[in-house]
């Protein structure tokens, strides 16, 4: 096999409905379906570039040089990529996000949809959007929803053929801004994959799974009509019902900060004076006070005069995972 | 009939297994059984008259003449104690606690525990303990556990007659501590009567009170080890679980503040440097501090160095209600 090279640029996604928590830790099936939008601002882009004389993967992000766990998981993504052609040439992988990484924007679902549109495309195989979708869900569950453009769902699935995601509204569909409050940019505590390993410990879990294909009726229901009445209800409910089972696990995993919480009651006074907005919370301490793009200036100066928000990133809906 | 008058003092109480949701609200039948523990050094002391010549009951509350719900609310149960004689006879009700009302100590306990001796003394009833917390269940919840002394039980039970509480360790059993952190002292946002009636609009709430059982037994037995590794795990993780409830019931309820996140986080990293101490936190934004005695000195100072807490009361088990 000769040299082969692909450039591929994927968008994080803001999660409306949260996916916590796999029936199948290995091959990433997760236990209930989920919602997302894609973040037109944010990306990661990678560079992949197949090379016969290589011992071994390298793997660059950001412009640093990846060991251990890191370098780790992407080869095992690209064992997988490579095992569909029955090849074993290794790989260098230039990666760059251009947001800060591991602070609850979810980082390595752009990472591994770049990774895997990236790898597949320098391997010249076809694949059909589902098929992509899938096999980005084994290197990142979330990765999943960002092969897909603009409003996306995730099926939860039974197995391996049938958990992917689809796009049901394109990004301009409903012009709304995720603006992103950031307090904190340091590293998680702890990372999602173990995180959702920790899932089925907290006595709450099979609750919130169970409630999970009524939630997803409403906010799909709430984005087709653009109600955003009925999608800030929900998503507050779903990041509320995400945290309740992180913090009732065991151990017990606490990703709000007091000015997370702060940030959140602001948002539900700002709404009740009239301004459409509502948050929600991933993995990490960062607010995602979502509102409809009309508003983003006004939210963004008001989260901005709040003493413990470093910095808001304001984003709007963004497409599907492509070749660059 | 003639004047009769009785004098009657009780605890409020720290609940380490939490009462939230009935089963029935009239009679105030809880979905779940709950462990508590008496605080010596608060109480409500109530002085109560009956006298023919009174036109309507009178409620005076720390020196205050009450009307509207708050006089409704003793009336209505004065009226299910005077219903046990077959009397009418209105009361006087001077009544007086020794701790800010309505900001997550339960005042309603105390009050409703020492009303309910003090009114059914001054009629003349030879009552058990048992009927008596059965009693004063029904003028609220957790005042049936302000009845016995020391560490309580309450039995959920199936009907009126078995749904009360019980001691099963005396308060010199075990010598802890409850730093109560006082970050606010104002009215609660909605009040527990209020906040039990909407337990079941949580998509969690049958999956918490499943559990209950098996924390209830966890919890007793850490108490009769005077375990408190396990006590901490288990109180910490069911408080977790009734503020989860409240922040996913429809209306969501919020109880913390960003000052409550603090001190828990702060709690948390006290004991893992080695000082016996865990949180619990009620339907209001202070946290319970409990602690071994021989910390609670410690306690007290760290919790009165941090700039959000306005003041730090330190109890220890408290005994019965009593005649005074």
């Amino acid at each position: 096999m000769t040299i082969s090279s692909a450039t591929a640029l994927a968008h994080p996604n803001i999660a409306f409905i949260k996916y916590w928590g796999n029936r199948d830790d290995s091959l990433r099936l997760p236990q209930n379906g989920s919602i997302s939008m894609n973040l037109a601002e944010l990306s990661t882009r990678t560079m992949l570039t197949f090379d016969p004389s290589l011992p071994r993967d390298i793997f660059d992000l950001n412009g640093t040089r990846q060991s251990g766990e890191s370098l780790h998981r992407v080869t095992n993504h690209l064992n997988i990529i490579r095992g569909l052609r029955g090849v074993s040439v290794h790989a260098h992988i230039m990666s760059e996000n251009n947001f800060p990484a591991d602070a609850g924007i979810a980082s390595s679902a752009s990472a591994f949809a770049a990774l895997t549109l990236a790898a597949v495309s320098a391997l010249g195989i076809e694949m059909s959007e589902k098929d992509l979708s899938r096999l980005a869900r084994r290197g990142s569950g979330s990765a999943c929803r960002s092969i897909p453009g603009g409003y996306v769902e995730w099926y939860r699935g039974n197995t391996d053929v049938d958990s992917f995601a689809v796009s049901f509204a394109e990004p301009g569909h409903w012009d709304l801004a995720d603006c992103i409050a950031i307090v904190d940019i340091g590293q998680k505590k702890v990372g999602s994959s173990l995180g959702h390993t920790l899932a089925k410990s907290s006595p709450l879990q099979e609750a919130r799974v169970l409630d999970a294909d009524r939630r997803i009726d409403i906010c799909k229901q709430a984005i087709r009509n653009r109600d955003f009445t009925a999608l800030a209800e929900v998503i507050e409910l779903d990041s509320n019902l995400l945290h309740a089972i992180m913090m009732t696990s065991h151990p017990p995993l606490y990703y709000w900060m007091p000015a997370t919480l702060e940030i959140m009651y602001a948002v539900q006074s700002w709404r009740k004076t009239g301004t459409p907005v509502a948050f929600t919370v991933d993995a990490g301490p960062n607010v995602h006070v979502i509102c409809e793009s009309d508003s983003s200036k006004q939210v963004r100066q008001r989260l901005s005069k709040m003493p413990m928000v470093k910095d808001v990133i304001v984003t709007h809906p963004g497409g599907k995972a492509r070749l660059v």
